[in-house]
C-alpha cells in the first residue's frame, strides 16, 4: 500500500523553480498569441515576420528549460520531486515545440490564406496556455490545489474543442478539396495545431499527477 | 541504488478503486465489440447509431476516470502509488478516446464499405482489450503477478499484429489505389485502429512498471 | 519538500542491467548502419537482404529487452530504480522499433530510389545511436554524469537537425512532387525515420530523469 505524503507538498519559499515555470508559462501565451495574428494575416510578408518571432520565443522557451536544469543540478532542495520538476519543463517544452512546428509548416508549405479552421485552433490555443500558465502559475501555493484542478479540466475542455474542430476541418477537406496535396498541406497545418493543445493536455497531465502525489 | 518495496504491494481489500479499473476495463471491450459491428455492416443508418452508441461509452469511461480522480482526492491509503492509480487510469482513457477516434471518423469520412483490414484491426482490438481487462482485473491480488505478465505478453503480440496489418494495408493502398484522397481517408482510419491498439500496448507497459516497482 | 538522494546513485558493482543496456546500444547502432546501407543502395535486392538484417537485429533487441525485465524479476538490488530500468528498456525498445519501420516501409511501399533526405537522416540516425550508446555506457559510474549530460545535449541537437531536414524535404514534396500518392509514401518513410530519432531524445529525456532523481 501506499500513503499520501503529507510532509512533501511544496516548499513555499522556493525562489528558483516557480520563476522559471510561470516565465515559461506566459512566454506560450505570447508564442500562441502571435501564432494567432499570423492566422488572421494574408500579409505573407508579415507572416514571415511572426514566424521568425514564434521561432525566437522558442529559443527562449528553451532557455528557460536549460536554466530549469541548472538549477535542478545545484539544488539539493527542491520544492516537489526532482523527476517531476524535470518532466513539467519537458511538458511545457512540447507544446512550445508544436506551436513553432505550425508557424514553421505554414511558412515553409506557403500558405496564403489560412482557413477558418486554422482561425479556431488558434483561439483555442491561446486559450489552453493561458490555463497552463495559471495552472503553473498556482502550482506555488498548496491552498490554490483546487484551482490548479479546475484549470486541468479548462484544458481538456479546450483540448476536446481542438480535437473537434480538427475531425470536422479534416472531413470537410475530405469533402470539398479535389487537390489531394493540397488536403495534405492544410491537414499537416491543422494536426501541429491541435497535437500543441494535445501537448497543454499532458502538462495538465503531469500537473494532476504531481498533486494526486503530493495530495 | 534501490530496493524493491516487499512492503508496497496492493491492498488487498481495497474496495474503490479496483471496482473503477474493472468498468473501465469492460467499458473497452464493449467498445471494441460496438467498433466491431461497425465495420462489418454496409448499413450506414446503422453504423451511425453505432457511432452514437460508441460516443456514449466514451463518455462512461471519462465518468470512470473522473470517478478514480475523485476516490484519488478522498483516500489517504490507495492500492498502490497514487501516481500510477493516475496514469493507469490515464491510458486506459487513452484507448478509449481512440477507439472513439476510429468511429468517429469512420462516420465523418462517410466510409461505406470498411475495408477488409479494418475489419481485422477491429477483431484485434477486440482481443486487446479483453487482454487489458483481464490484466487490470487482476491487479487487486498479488498472487497473480503471473496471470497479469502473461496478458501483458498477449496485449503485445496483438499489438505486433495490428502494426503488421496496417503496414501491410497501408502499403496495398499505395500499389492499388488511385484515388489519392480515399488512400489518405483509409489511412486515417486505419491509423486510429492500429493506435487504439498501441494505447492497449501504453496500459501494458504502465502494468509492467507498477508490477516491477511493487515486485 | 523533496531531498535529492544521496544514497541512490548506481551500484558500481551491477553485473546484470549495465552489460544488457550496452547491448541495446550497440545493437541500435547496428541497426542505424544496415539502414544506411540501404537507403544508399538503388539495388532493391540487396535492399531487401537488408530489410532481413535490420528485422533480426530488431528481433535481438526484443531479446535484450525480454532478459532485462527477467532480470529485473530475479533481482531485489537494481542499481536505480526498477521503474526507471523498465523505462530506460522500453525507451530504446521503441528506436529500434521505429528504425525497423523505415526499413519495413521501404520495402513495402517498394521505393527505388531513395531521396537525399533519406539519406541524411539516416546518417543522423547513426550519430544519434551512438550518443544513445554512449550515454547508457557511461550510465554505471557516477563519476560519468558530465559525459551523459553531455550525449543527452548532442542527441537533442541530432534530433533539431532531423526535425529540420524532415520539415524542409516535406515542403520540398509540397512544392515540386506533383504525384500525390508519391508524395505521401515518401512522407511516411521520412516520417518513421524523424520520428526514430524522436525515440532516441526520449531515450535521453529518460537517462535525464534518472539523473536529477539520483544527483
Amino acid at each position: 500500500m501506499a500513503l499520501g505524503n503529507i510532509f512533501n507538498f511544496f516548499v513555499p519559499k522556493d525562489k528558483k523553480f516557480f520563476p522559471l515555470f510561470e516565465q515559461a508559462g506566459s512566454n506560450l501565451i505570447e508564442m500562441a498569441k502571435v501564432l494567432n495574428e499570423s492566422v488572421n494575416t494574408t500579409d505573407s510578408q508579415l507572416r514571415k515576420t511572426l514566424a521568425k518571432k514564434i521561432e525566437d520565443l522558442e529559443h527562449r522557451g528553451d532557455d528557460i528549460t536549460h536554466q530549469i536544469h541548472l538549477e535542478l543540478g545545484k539544488n539539493f532542495i527542491t520544492p516537489f520531486d526532482r523527476e517531476d520538476i524535470h518532466s513539467l519543463a519537458s511538458s511545457l517544452d512540447d507544446v512550445a515545440d508544436y506551436i513553432h512546428g505550425a508557424s514553421n509548416r505554414m511558412d515553409l508549405y506557403k500558405v496564403e490564406n489560412p482557413t477558418q479552421a486554422m482561425k479556431e485552433l488558434a483561439e483555442l490555443l491561446i486559450e489552453a496556455t493561458e490555463h497552463v500558465a495559471k495552472a503553473v502559475y498556482e502550482l506555488k501555493d498548496i491552498k490554490n490545489v483546487r484551482n490548479i484542478t479546475d484549470s486541468c479540466v479548462r484544458i481538456n475542455s479546450v483540448e476536446n474543442k481542438a480535437d473537434y474542430i480538427f475531425e470536422k476541418a479534416v472531413a470537410e477537406l475530405f469533402e470539398f478539396e479535389k487537390d489531394a496535396i493540397i488536403l495534405i498541406k492544410h491537414k499537416e497545418i491543422l494536426s501541429s495545431m491541435e497535437t500543441a493543445t494535445d501537448k497543454c493536455e499532458d502538462v495538465s497531465n503531469v500537473l494532476e499527477s504531481i498533486l494526486v502525489k503530493n495530495a
